[in-house]
């Protein structure tokens, strides 16, 4: 890897820390740029232009060109690592994991946790009010399908980590910051301790701190 | 390919159409097994145990193993075929439209035209109902992302066709079914015309009206 990767984040947001573990796990090098998305630090008229026309943040950078979406930055940066599968039909089931997060789990674990811990409550509009009762009971069946789907195995695609599992990882361990309770999915309880327990794990706590630090 | 090929579907459903198309660009043949989600047919205990337990088409089979999502489908399929680009960036950069149709796109133009064409106005409840104008924005916003990128270059991904042009034509050609004014978008039209014109791409409505017939 020559060329210099750049990476355009919100430290706190579990997006970015997909990223940031994927590049963990494959011991790559990450240059980190923060943008505070409360201030709209992803909005002006600079980074519109420059990073994302869609004023969205992760985006990795790599040389002068810019990835937007993080599972599309964290399959870029595990090209050619064990973390993706060379086998046909698993690297197409390791995507329909993490197509499936994208549509069933992140818009209503994640944006839950954003809602309730970022934003406040009584600071959201009432079509935000209303979809907090939908989203509660599509994020349990979120957790409800994947913790089926763990009882019978390790990890989300055949018998190893992929980046399947980092990207479903990242909303899933914080899912009690969006006041889910854990505790109720006892093989995705198993499968968080086997992610953690890898020395390649880093954490979103510690790297969050890390960026208030900065 | 030697194996046998089934896509569990329901012919009126975009994401469907994604793997039809994405089968009918590459020269692959589909047997196809029709399904009315309307009548709940993808939520009998036979379906969610032996297709999909998250009880949802399309589902693409393999032999004796079973894809979900409609995106991984469509990767699966264009496997090793020019509409997968074997470039680095090139294949994270189309994997970014693709993600971005899931998140940004689909849940937008895609659900509003099942709202307003297929459920009807009068049968939403309130929650769907309060969503209608923010889903009508970011669909709007969606529209102008895509025309802004598309003034500059033909396709999504550098300058030949990939599976991220196949995914997004799927809704996109259909927006005016959800009541979005292509008119307003010219360089979403003239992308659309040219996959149009391309011999190889089946139509949306004469395929649903097959399926209606059989």
């Amino acid at each position: 890897m020559s060329e210099l990767l750049i990476l355009h984040e919100y430290a706190a947001s579990g997006n970015c820390y997909k990223v940031r573990l994927t590049a963990a796990h494959v011991g790559i090098a990450l240059e980190r740029r923060e943008y505070d998305i409360k201030k709209g630090e992803t909005r002006t008229p600079e980074f519109l232009a420059e990073v994302n026309a869609n004023g969205r943040i992760p985006v990795l950078q790599i040389g002068d060109r810019f990835l937007p979406e993080s599972n599309a930055a964290c399959f870029y940066l595990a090209s050619n690592s064990p973390l993706i599968p060379s086998d046909r039909f698993e690297r197409a089931d390791m995507l329909r994991w993490m197509f499936w997060e994208q549509y069933h789990h992140e818009p209503n674990i994640a944006t839950l946790r954003f809602w309730l811990r970022h934003v406040g409550v009584d600071a959201l509009n009432e079509a935000q009010r209303v979809q907090i009762i939908p989203k509660r009971q599509a994020g349990i069946a979120a957790l409800e399908y994947m913790d089926r789907h763990l009882a019978r195995r390790n990890w989300f695609v055949r018998d190893h980590m992929t980046i399947a599992d980092i990207c479903l990882f990242a909303y899933t361990h914080v899912a009690d910051e969006a006041d889910f309770d854990l505790e109720l999915y006892p093989a995705v309880i198993r499968w968080i301790e086997r992610i953690m327990s890898d020395p390649r794990t880093i954490s979103f706590e510690s790297e969050e701190a890390l960026a208030l630090d900065a």
